[in-house]
């Protein structure tokens, strides 16, 4: 529990499963993530661009950690803010596709990418903003709750919030703590056990997000935040930010396998994989 | 720490000590709780009739305990609606004289009691909805903090708080558990040892209850509030309502003899026991 | 975690290292801070007088330890309040040349003496309350925090904050759990991290501090919070303190050591030697 003179992260070492194609340093990926690195500031933006809904598919998640890595290790990235170019959404959280029908063992493929996202985003040495465009459900709103500042549009129609129980899923233990961490116990359970998407507004009434700002605005405004936060020492920074989010870091690598079988024996229930093609259904019939 | 595809709820058995008498299914009891279950909504109303204050006494926790087993185990009831029938009085908290001049045996069996209410109700896979029309010091205000959702009448008379600490007496590591649960650290630290009542306005400003209504619209507004509850699947529901309240739940469990001696001896104490007679004493006189 | 019937603290022992001289009782130092002791309220007050900014210096915390343990086991005293004699500073906190081009016993030493104080001080079994009547940066802001309750002159050119980052250096685990029980994880981990420095009013509105006077009625409010916490039964209050405390302290104690070593090896390091150069060397230009 001691942060004194201790390196700030344990480096989660290199992708795994090993021997993943990793792309020369700074030739960046841009299929399903545009990032732009500006070299003069240290800020790096990563812009989801997965039409239709940026939802995070495996490859998405791939895409995402090997991008978020090439940074990570970029001595001249300091900071990372996150995006959409899609219209009205940041992104619709985990791919119901990759969660229904599929072989156990590419349930258990994309769990484990799953956490690997979380764990480097919430365990990030540089700093990052979530400048949130759109919608943001479910996956989404934890990408946004694992940066360290979260500034969203004041659009009411945009709305954010860990879902799953509306979808008859449970969200696992670690957004749970991320979420706890963000906007206390209380307001956790209340809004975990309904399933709460808020609009922008009241999400940031009770601290979901810190602060709304217009549209147009949106840029100039992560912009001003990350230059705010990269003022500090990085090290101190990195130290002080890593003291915060240990305890529950730890948690998931301790419990990481035992979490991956728990999501595979769950989603492989005929119940819930009921539950997943009616809200796929819904979901075609919307449109 | 894992919730996906567990047991919501580890059940507790049937209630302890063994050999209590269980009234057949379905013929609820009411000598001091009235229970109504509609069968139609799947939502009970457990309606505390003891008067003058609907104490807590041995009797009525484990009236309380056989109704809420009931409940849980029939499969036409999904929620519990928490009320007073008793004017002005939701409840007044643990029975003082169950704690004064009696044996350490009977310590040691209210105790239990005690400590069986709470881990039924603050586990309880039913949703629960306390629905306060009066006042709530102590032992009430458990009941009320240990629901998924408490509406408290708005009058600024009726008050609320675990207010121990005026007795002279402790609350126990589960009750302070359950307050941080809901108002965070620094209130709950503040209040305990203030032994704080506040008024039903003050009481929702900071979150220890979630909504105030005007006493004619109570009922209909936790028949509301229900019904949003109900409207997620249960089961997504209840494993995520295990998720945020189980490590609190495990640690009674763990201590749960300890707890029960410790009480006994510090209730066992002339200084405590003094204090007690002279607070039943001045309640004597206030009437 | 039980705290029924059981002493509310366990004695610290005779102050470290032993053989510190001990002022005989009631001969209060008063070389950095001036102790006065109002027998008839049970109120002591502790003024800090050490030109010009009452910074944490390894003889002022030996003299803070020395008279808080000496109140402690004063019968006649039952509550401190903390305020400071120098105008618009509390406490600027840890004295930066004991940290700079010193030897490692030396450090070794000073580290001690911080945790010793915070052990005393947040571990009390007095009623403690900060009258902050200026501004109170990093370990002025712990000292606060380690009360029982927190009033600030309104004046908005008083700033109080964890402002570590912004030396490059970090806040020990200790001073961020103490700051996450007064303020929650969220705000924590944004103002660690940023090293912010709250204006009296802002830091009011998020409860890094409980209330706000004007200068002039700052002596006249803490003695009447002073009574209103003296006014419950002090066993029932401590063990309750104890209760919400005990964890946090423990964890400290548990780890000791360990922290004083991390200290000295964080502090030696060139890199944060040059650090606390260049931020002593503004500090002088400021004057």
């Amino acid at each position: 529990p001691l942060a004194w003179g201790r390196a700030a992260r344990q480096p989660l070492g290199p992708l795994e499963p090993p021997g993943l194609p990793l792309a020369p340093c700074r030739a960046f990926s841009n299929n399903k993530i545009l990032v732009e690195l500006d070299e003069s500031s240290g800020v790096a933006t990563m812009k989801f661009k997965s039409p239709p809904v940026n939802s995070l598919s495996l490859d998405f998640l791939t895409e995402f950690c090997i991008s978020l890595e090439k940074l990570e290790n970029d001595r001249a990235c300091r900071g990372v803010i996150f995006t959409s170019v899609i219209p009205k959404i940041f992104s619709s959280g985990l791919d119901i596709t990759e969660m229904c029908g599929k072989s156990t063992e590419h349930y258990g493929e994309f769990w484990r990418a799953v956490q690997e996202m979380w764990l480097r985003l919430y365990g990030s040495n540089m700093v990052t903003v979530a400048a949130v465009n759109g919608s943001s459900p479910a996956g989404g709103c934890l990408i946004a709750l694992s940066c360290d500042y979260r500034i969203m549009v004041e659009n009411p129609k945009f709305s954010i919030g860990l879902n799953e129980a509306q979808l008859g899923i449970v969200a696992p233990f670690w957004f749970k703590d991320t979420f706890v961490n963000t906007v206390g116990h209380r307001v956790a359970e209340r809004s975990l056990q309904l399933g709460s998407l808020y609009p922008a507004p009241e999400a940031h009434r009770f601290g979901l997000v810190d602060e709304l700002v217009p549209e147009e605005k949106l840029q100039e405004k992560a912009v001003a935040v990350m230059a705010q936060w990269l003022a500090l020492p990085d090290h101190a920074r990195q130290l002080t930010k890593s003291m915060m989010r240990k305890a529950v870091l730890d948690r998931l690598v301790a419990h990481r396998e035992e979490d991956i079988q728990n999501f595979i024996s769950f989603i492989s229930k005929e119940s819930i994989q009921k539950s997943l093609r009616m809200y796929m259904e819904m979901l075609k019939k919307k449109k």
